[in-house]
Formats: structure tokens, C-alpha cells, sequence
């Protein structure tokens, strides 16, 4: 069986001139980045402002196991099947980070025939999107330490900086950190700590700006710290916004790149889906919507964290609402909730298998009654899922009322995406019936919009606050920050804030461990147990298969 | 009087495809970056191997005030100069470090109408080669963290790490650090610290490989520390090397640009000039030699440090010689020598700048009498100087049998180079007595070799060695590392390693503070005195005053 970079490297891409002319783009638009890869001017927006937009597929999924479930995956075999239909589509997605390449995960471009190209390029610094948003955030952080080095005539405390350094990398060394120590000259002693790229707010405000001004105006209001009279500092306040918005102008450009099957592709942006909302750039969504007539895009983990911040945050903010859900589980997940053992997901169960199911039944359900939106499940073959499974799945979604659609494009591309196409399709163009709702009014207070997730899309009995928590949102209310959308960071692998209670959990309640806000990305993000913001390096590191030959192919990269 | 950026911004630059064309380079090998910047595969350099290289001319100073003299400006004009005279000529430079962009010294592309464009692109992120070798530089780092916090199967000793992680950013905060604080899942509690990217031994490596196969054979054999059996333990034993290729695949391309005249310019690479060599890539070099008839290229700080590890370290690795060397002198840098105040480097004073020439002479009559190469002097005009100060050192240089020629390049661009590029052609053409020879036989003990540059580039009456050094030279000539060259790190501002002792001082000793290998760039870097590898931010640093408007026009950008 071939790897995925094998099949990506035998792939034949158009020139990305040709793509762009597909997509009707002015050539004063491009710039090239090698053959494949180009980055387009946002200031093709501006061009025929009143065109209508094409039709927003969202792709989200049950609850993962730690392999994911394919979401990028099935995107763009969804992508290339509409393609195949004929419709004028691009697939809008994240960029990956080098964390999880040279960790664990490997590349994060799709898989087997239902894959981004070119592959180790994406997966490796790409355009440079990542090198910028680390600089912007680490000349944040050397300005600040420099002002209070310098005599802190702003007066920042340096016990309560909550500004950390970033690097796109897993090192758990990096977690927790003492610097500025040596002499005088060295710095102000402090604890500190560095988080991986993606975590960054920067990385949040990047995918949420919708131009350069409002990028600027975006980093101007991060929170750096507070100072001695518990007021927040910004990056305003250091002066450092106009220097970071020059470090990130050719960044937030949206990339072009093609699918195997030479389906544009917008790759753009790639936040963490704990602590900020695990979307792709605003910019990348419009652009892909403002050239095309279907767009599919993806929200990151299930549809509990990805999905409902997709809907509560970034269609908040921008006005943009998906025309189709879609749902992705795998059987291999499916069992994995029902109880089968990791080592047993490859063997047929059919027990553990709808033992499984009210966990895609339940996100289903909050698409559909939540949100209103119209939804269809997307089961994701794998080569071990018996006939046996697939039907049940069937059979049982059915039973119930529920849309479902088998997806094989893993190992046959956008032929194997046909039929999921076709009820997308089927579902964007029926009457609209819909009257699509958040999850919670944003005016509402902190406490009433954290307990309308935990109950109306979690399901769980309602939320708890630590001391901590309420004396943050005390603070939080009285500094104005309480009118903002809410950024959960919970585990991606439960409906609920334990990431053992797998399926449909029920009778459990949420705690909110702290709050704290993100002015810059422009929502508060509500931490429950502990979140990871900077992964290890496994035992055997991916990297050490990784290697490149005389004539610069890659190998190893999965 | 316009600023930099604003002449830089004026200008009309043509398609980067123009001037690869201009410069007969087969399409297949170009990756385009936007319009005006490409990447060109080093594969070209396979085709037509018995090619005659064009001549080559180094670019060195006098030493320098903080301020610098205008290395990369002469040698921008110089191009020029030649291109204007009908030449077919290319510019061989370093690239910027975002250090100083940020921090004091603004942009390093040149200035006034001798500057390399994009100015802003090659000063920020340009092709993302900077952001490549600090990935590489940390993947490495956090691979080394993670195998002992793995088990340590290679036996490690934490005490004796000598890799630390790198930011291209001017922080002080980060020299010293304790990192691996918190929990056991935390990584390991050890003292660390970060230097800035261009500082790193992976920009040294970078710069000198050949090929991709020898890259990848350098990063194998860096040391990142001992093992508890005093042995050096490498990125190889490690398993990381070919994961760091992976990364550098892309940047081990050199940059092709253009200056304000359409001269090409291939920009890349940029070590520290202490810690390390201070030229830009070989690889660039050689492909610039490879497809012009005149190369201008350039060495960090003064003719002590630059010039002599030009000399001693890449032309020895790599079987280049100069066909001619340059020296830049500015009148003020001569006043400076000759003692006058900083404030007073603007006002006619005939007494210091006669005072100062013999920094200068030094520099030549060691490119003359020590390496035997032809030279010239280069008198880089700034607009304060007066008639009688430029015709004084043109006459007592004259009197003293030195070639002199004005330069007034960054007022008048290629125009005011050509008679510079006139004498630098007649060097090139004269029937070669040259018999050039190095400082020193690279087989000699590291004492000796040092001895030799103290003696005869620095005119010191010897070297002292520091007990630790003393130490450090036996484990090294125990470890078979004795055999290499010798990267001196002094300071840059006085031929001895005193920065205060100014003009050509006599009756001094250097004293070696410690040894350390670079065993992957494959020298022994000797440290005198305290060598900054991390810089910090001054108290107004120049990002404050760095912006992007709403159509991404960069301003404060010096």
C-alpha cells in the first residue's frame, strides 16, 4: 500500500498560474511561491463587492479518537466529488503545524487519494504564515520585557504578564521557564513559558481579521499583562502593533494550492481548537466563497468544540453561515465510544459499534436543532471496516431519521466523495427553511453564555465555577470584556470536561477552572481542567524518520 | 532628503524573471517569490562544471563605528558601477538579521542609491531562510531535551548541553534561562539560554555547505554537548539530521533579487561575524561566479575579522580566491580612529583623520603583504565630508603607495561606483603575480594558529591563553578537533581585543578567553573577551516607528 507522500509525490499538479485561472483570478492578484503554491491579495475582495457568494459546507466530526477522524480528509474528497460533479468549488483549510509533523500526528494535508498538494511543503513551512505569526508574537514579547528593562514607565507588573513566547515546535522544555536571570544587563528575572505557534493569540487574531486594518487594530488591543493598578497593558501600549502588522502583511494573504485531483484549494491559518476557536482565516473562507459557487471548510476536534466555535465565533463575527453541515464519524471511532479496546478498533464489533452511536447522534442533533442547520453524517471507510459495520451504521442512522452518506475517498478521491457530494448538493439548494441560531446571546453575562454551551451542546447538568473563575469574570466584567463570545478549551475527546466519559454522556457537570480574555481575537476563553498550549515530543520522535536526499525528495513524512 | 525606504519604494523594479533570463538561467531551475524575488536551484551548478567562474571581488573595511562604514553599500554601487561599464556582474551579499531591523540598526540592504530591493521583503521575512535555520536550530534543541527526558540512552550529561535554542529577534530576556521547570511531564530542570538566529552554528553550517549531501553530513557532526564519559554527542547520534535538512531543503537556495539598477543580486545566508564567518553562502558565491564575469561579495566587520575568516576559513574550505580586494574607509570612521569625539564626527578635522589612517593602512598592507592579493582602498563618501578631508586621504595614501579611489555611491548610485568598477577591472586584468597564500598552515596546533592571527592580522605582540583555554585546546587536539581552521570572536571595533584601543595599536597581547568546535561548520571558534550572541532592544527601538497601512506600504522602515 502506498504512503501519502508517495502518492502525493507521483502526482502530476498543474501549474498554480493554471489554477488560479480556473478561479478567475487577476494575475495582479498572484504571487508565486515556486510552481504550486501562490499567495493572493486580499484585496481581490474588494473587486465586485456584490458578487454572491457561493454556498458554505462546514465539516466537523464526532468526538476523535487520538488518530483523528479524517476531517481534512473527507473536505477534500468532498471537494474533489463536487468537482467531479461539475460545480465550481474550492475546499478552504488549516495550514498544519511543524509541531505534530516531528511529533506524533505527521502531516496534516489529508490522506491516501483525498490530499493537498504539494504535501511536505505544506506540511513544512509553506508560505512562511507560521515564521511570521511566531516573530510578531516574539517581538511582542522582546518589546515588553525591554519596556519594563528599560524603566517600565508603564508600570507592568512583571508577576501578572500573561504574554508568552512562541515557537512552532513540541518542547516541553519550553512549558515553564525562569528568564532574564544572569546580570544587570540580562534582563528582569521573571517566570515565564512559551506556547507552540498555533496557540498564539496572534494566530486567533490572524484568522479572524478581515483586513489589515482591522488586523492592526486587532494586535493593538492584545493584553500583554497589567500593571500595578490592575489595569490591562496592550501591545498599543508598547507600540509595537504597527511593526507586528508589517511582520504579518504578506502572511495574511490567503494560499493557493490544488488537491491531487487539481481542486483549488485555500490553505490559510490554523488556531488551536482549545484555546481559540480551530478555524481556517476569515479571509481564505471569503476569498474561496467570494470565487466559487460551493466551499468546503472544517472546524477542528468534534463538533462540540470545533463546530460550535465555527458557528458561535467566527460566523458571529462575520456574517457567514454554513448552507450544510457535515458530520464525520469513522466506525473505528464509533466503537472506540462504545467501549471496544484501542488495540480491538481494527476487529468487527458491532455491539461496541452501536454502543457508539448516540455520540454522533448527539452532535447531529445539535446541528439540527441548535443551530438549524442541515446536516448529513459522512461515514469515513476505512480498509478495516467490515460490510457488516458499514450497514449497521446505515441502517441504525436511518432508523432514526438521521442523513447519512458513505464516504470512500481515502482510497479513491473525489470518485469515492460522489455520493456525499450529491446530498450536499441536494441539501444547499432545497428551499430554505432554515432560521439558523446561536447557541447564546452574546449580550448575555459570562456565567449564562458558558452554561448554555455546557447544557444546550454539551448536554452536561450545568457548568461550576472554581474562586478563581468567578473572581476573573468579576474583573473581566468590570473591565467591559464581558460582551464577547465565549472560547471553550476543553477536551476534544468527550461531550464533556473528562476525556474518559466517551459517547453520550449524561448527569455530568462542566468546571470552569479560569477565565480569561482574549481582546485582541475578541472573545473570552473558558478553561476547563488542563489545557495543553505546548506538546512533547513522543518517545521516538517522527522526525527522526524524516530525511530529505541529494535532490532535495523528502522522505518519511506521513 | 529621501529616506531609504523611500527610494527603495520609487524604484521600478523589473520581473525577477527578467533578470533571471539576463543572467541565462534555464527556467526549470527558478522558483518565483512574487514578482521581484526567486529562489534558484543549486542543481545549476551541475550543468556545464567546467565553466570558467568570473572573477571575484571581496568587500572588506577598516574597523568599523557602531554606525558601520558601508560594506554592503559599496558593494551594491560597485555592481553597479560594473554593470553600468557594460560588465556582466552580480552582487553576492548577506542577508538581513530581523535583530537590528528592530532593534538600532534598521535595514541592511544597502542605502541611499545603492540599495538591493524589495528592501522591505529582504529585510523581513524575505524567502523565509532565517525562519528555516531557527526551526532547524530548535527542532535539534527540542529532540536533544526530549532524549533525556526519554531515558537518556545516550547518556547525556544536562551540565554539559552546548546547543541552545535560537530567536531571530534581539532579546535579552532569553540569554540566560532555566528551563524543564514545573512537573516531571515538564521536561528536565536545567540552566539554557537562546542566542539570536544569524548566531547559530546551523547559519554556519548552512553557509558553507556545498550540496545538500554535505549539509546534511555537517548538521550530523554538530556537537550539542558531552556525554557522562566527557565524549561529544552530535545532531547525528541524535537522529535529527536529516529531519534539519528536511527544513533547510528550500533555504539552501539562494535568493536572486536585483539592486535599484537592475544588477543581480543574489542574497544569501548571513552568520554572525564573530561567533562565526560573516560571509554569505557558498553556494550563492559559487552560482554567481558560475553565471557572471565579475562578483562582488562582502565579510562582516572590519578587514581583522571579515576579510581574514573570508580568507582563512571560506576561500580554504572551498578553493576561492579573490581576484581583488576592496577596502572601505568612511572620513568619519579615519576622524574616529584618530580621536575624535562621536559628536564631533560631522565637523572638517584634518588633524584626526591623519591621525586615524593608520587603521587603515594596516588592513591594506595585511591584503597586501600577508594574503598578497591586489588591493584598493575605497573611500565611501558620506555628505558631510568636506573637499579638504577627501583629498587628504587621497594624497597621504598616495604618498604611501596605496591605491585610493573615491567612491560616492550612495549618493549617486552605479554612477558614482565606476571608478571604483574601473580600477577593480584593472586589478582583475593585470598579468597575475599573485601568489595568494592564508595566515596560517591549518596543520599547525591551534596555539600556533591563533598566535599567527594575533601576530600577523592584529600585529599583538602573541596570544595568552586562560587556563580554561588552555584545557579546552587539549580536549579538542584529544578529540582529533585540532586540525581545523580558526574563527576568531573579538570584538570588531580595534584590531586588538580591546574595543577601546582605536588606529592601529602596538604593544598589546590577546588574551584567549576559551576554545569552543564548531565541529559542523567544521571550526574552532577562539573567544576573546565577552562575545554577545543574543543583542538586546535599546531603549527606544526602531519597531516603534515601523507601520503598514491598509494597502501593505511599509513606512519607518530605515
Amino acid at each position: 500500500m502506498k504512503t501519502d507522500i508517495q502518492i502525493a509525490q507521483e502526482a502530476q499538479p498543474l501549474n498554480i498560474l493554471e489554477i488560479a485561472k480556473a478561479e478567475n483570478i487577476d494575475p495582479k492578484y498572484i504571487e508565486q511561491y515556486g510552481n504550486d503554491k501562490a499567495k493572493i491579495s486580499y484585496n481581490l475582495l474588494k473587486e465586485d463587492p456584490d458578487r454572491k457568494n457561493g454556498k458554505l459546507i462546514l465539516v466537523t466530526a464526532i468526538n476523535p479518537t487520538p488518530a483523528g477522524e479524517g476531517k481534512t480528509t473527507t473536505s477534500v474528497g468532498l471537494a474533489d466529488g463536487l468537482h467531479k460533479l461539475g460545480k465550481k468549488v474550492a475546499a478552504a483549510l488549516r495550514e498544519p503545524s511543524l509541531g505534530p509533523v516531528f511529533g506524533v500526528k505527521g502531516g496534516a494535508a489529508g490522506g491516501g487519494y483525498a490530499q493537498v498538494i504539494p504535501m511536505e511543503d505544506i506540511n513544512l513551512h509553506f508560505t512562511g504564515d507560521f515564521h511570521a505569526i511566531g516573530a510578531a508574537n516574539n517581538l511582542l514579547a522582546a518589546m515588553l520585557d525591554n519596556h519594563i528593562y528599560q524603566g517600565n514607565a508603564l508600570n507592568i507588573d512583571p508577576k501578572r504578564i500573561t504574554w508568552r513566547r512562541c515557537v512552532d515546535m513540541n518542547d516541553r522544555q519550553l512549558r515553564n521557564v525562569v528568564d532574564g536571570m544572569g546580570r544587570r544587563v540580562d534582563g528582569v528575572t521573571r517566570q515565564d513559558g512559551f506556547d507552540i505557534t498555533v496557540a498564539s493569540e496572534i494566530m486567533a487574531v490572524f484568522c479572524l481579521a478581515t483586513d489589515l486594518t482591522d488586523l492592526k487594530e486587532r494586535l493593538s488591543r492584545i493584553i500583554v499583562g497589567y500593571n500595578y493598578d490592575n489595569q490591562p497593558v496592550t501591545a498599543g501600549d508598547l507600540k509595537a502593533a504597527g511593526a507586528m502588522a508589517a511582520l504579518l502583511k504578506d502572511a495574511l494573504k490567503p494560499n493557493l494550492v490544488q488537491t491531487l485531483e487539481h481542486t483549488p484549494a485555500f490553505i490559510h491559518g490554523g488556531p488551536f481548537a482549545n484555546i481559540a476557536h480551530g478555524c481556517n482565516s476569515v479571509l481564505a473562507t471569503k476569498m474561496a466563497l467570494h470565487l466559487n459557487d460551493y466551499v468546503v471548510t472544517e472546524a477542528g476536534f468534534g463538533a462540540d468544540l470545533g463546530a460550535e466555535k465555527f458557528l458561535d465565533i467566527k460566523c458571529r463575527m462575520t456574517g457567514l453561515v454554513p448552507d450544510a453541515v457535515v458530520v464525520v464519524a469513522t466506525v473505528r471511532a464509533l466503537k472506540h465510544h462504545g467501549g471496544a479496546a484501542k488495540a480491538e478498533l481494527g476487529n468487527e464489533n458491532l455491539q461496541a459499534l452501536e454502543a457508539g452511536l448516540p455520540n454522533l447522534l448527539q452532535h447531529v442533533g445539535n446541528m439540527c436543532d441548535v443551530y438549524k442547520l442541515p446536516c448529513v453524517v459522512a461515514i469515513n471507510r476505512f480498509p478495516t471496516d467490515t460490510e457488516a459495520e458499514i450497514r449497521l451504521v446505515k441502517d441504525k442512522c436511518r432508523e432514526l431519521g438521521v442523513n447519512v452518506v458513505l464516504s470512500d475517498v481515502w482510497a479513491k478521491g473525489g470518485e469515492g466523495g460522489e455520493d456525499l457530494a450529491k446530498e450536499v448538493i441536494r441539501l444547499c439548494e432545497e428551499p430554505d427553511k432554515r432560521h439558523f441560531t446561536f447557541a447564546y446571546d452574546v449580550n448575555d453575562s459570562i456565567e449564562e453564555k458558558i452554561n448554555a454551551i455546557c447544557t444546550r451542546i454539551y448536554h452536561a447538568d450545568g457548568a461550576d465555577f472554581t474562586a478563581e473563575a468567578k473572581k476573573q469574570i468579576r474583573i473581566l466584567t468590570e473591565l467591559g470584556f464581558d460582551k464577547m463570545p465565549i472560547c471553550m478549551a476543553k477536551t476534544q475527546y468527550s461531550f464533556s470536561d473528562n476525556p474518559n466519559l466517551l459517547g453520550a454522556p449524561k448527569g455530568f457537570r462542566v468546571t470552569i477552572r479560569n477565565v480569561k480574555v482574549s481582546a485582541g481575537a475578541g472573545f473570552l476563553v473558558a478553561l476547563t481542567g488542563d489545557i495543553m498550549t505546548m506538546p512533547g515530543l513522543p518517545k521516538v520522535p517522527a522526525a527522526e524518520k524524516i530525511d530529505v536526499d541529494a535532490d532535495g525528495v523528502i522522505t518519511g513524512l506521513f
